[in-house]
């Protein structure tokens, strides 16, 4: 799954071991439509604020798009560390685990 | 700013005393660009999935849309309380501390 | 509740509309148990890191102190909207206000 | 470092699995020091309410221990995934996936 024999993919990072599918590829569908979700729920904050619509009633849906967006977060961290470190860590490597950990800390913090 | 001749005003709350401007009126066109900005990131993020970006990369940009939506929450919270909550104690009352409070710590526990 | 007749208490801030009751002390023996709640909670972490407790385990019972010591953030947050923010609001003042939404901001990040 | 020859440790679960030194075994002296330096700052704070500390510096406090708590977290989570979870999936299990997913949700939404 790691060898550079996977076709190539759209991708931000440039090290060569990033060239494989994502850990999401499985959930892709359901990752897609819950983030599709959340715009429907910021689009939706526009048109309360547009309107006027006190304040708490908009918090309280700021809250649940908070919610939403932090659940995809753990939806592809969990899809990340079971394929992508897994797969790492049984090649003998440990770089994929800095990585995952410097993003759980961003996740935890924020 | 909360007699009953101003006008009426779209809201989900039935409470008469919701009856005046939301306290975010004078930062309406912020919150609303804000809004925007995190819509224009949920479709990037739907982008990005589509075209199987690394699962790290997403991740971070989640995190940096979550983040923008917790700053909204904070200036429509600081709006509410610098005008509703205060108009209300300055008027005697501690129901819109009540409300503020259980607003709060949604946003604490989230 | 504000007035210089007041008892001088301990405080750390210099300001001179300081001196006055803290919001929690009508919550103070509570405040003082829970406190004591969370120090046994992390002397009980120190055990079960002394003896090598199962790392999940231990994460578990961080999870509790820190939610544990959140809430008391919330109860004396409570009390100093309720009580000295409340009270600067009636007087005329908005420093309260802004100092704070500076500490909820704090906790909302953290 | 997973094998059954390890020593008989203090845990709690009780699966067969955990009978092996727990992932922070390199960092306890680390791990202990912070958690006392976590007792000191919930003792100065019983200290500061006790003496009618200003509301918002005990808030100040109380955010700083939770935050230390948190760091402490991410340790203990750092050293968990990178032996335990590491180990256990070149054994080519994927429960301490599982396991430790939770914990990082637990974390993420606390």
């Amino acid at each position: 799954m790691t060898t550079s024999t996977t076709p190539p993919t759209e991708h931000r990072s440039d090290e060569d071991s990033h060239h494989h599918p994502p850990g999401y590829l499985g959930d892709k569908a359901k990752v897609l439509a819950r983030l599709r979700r959340v715009e429907g729920q910021v689009r939706g904050l526009q048109r309360m604020v547009d309107e006027d619509t006190y304040c708490i009633d908009v918090l309280t849906q700021v809250s649940a798009a908070t919610k939403a967006l932090e659940n995809v977060a753990l939806l592809l961290l969990d899809d990340h560390v079971r394929h992508c470190v897994a797969d790492d860590v049984r090649s003998g490597s440990t770089e994929k685990v800095d990585e995952a950990m410097q993003a759980i800390t961003r996740l935890v913090k924020s």
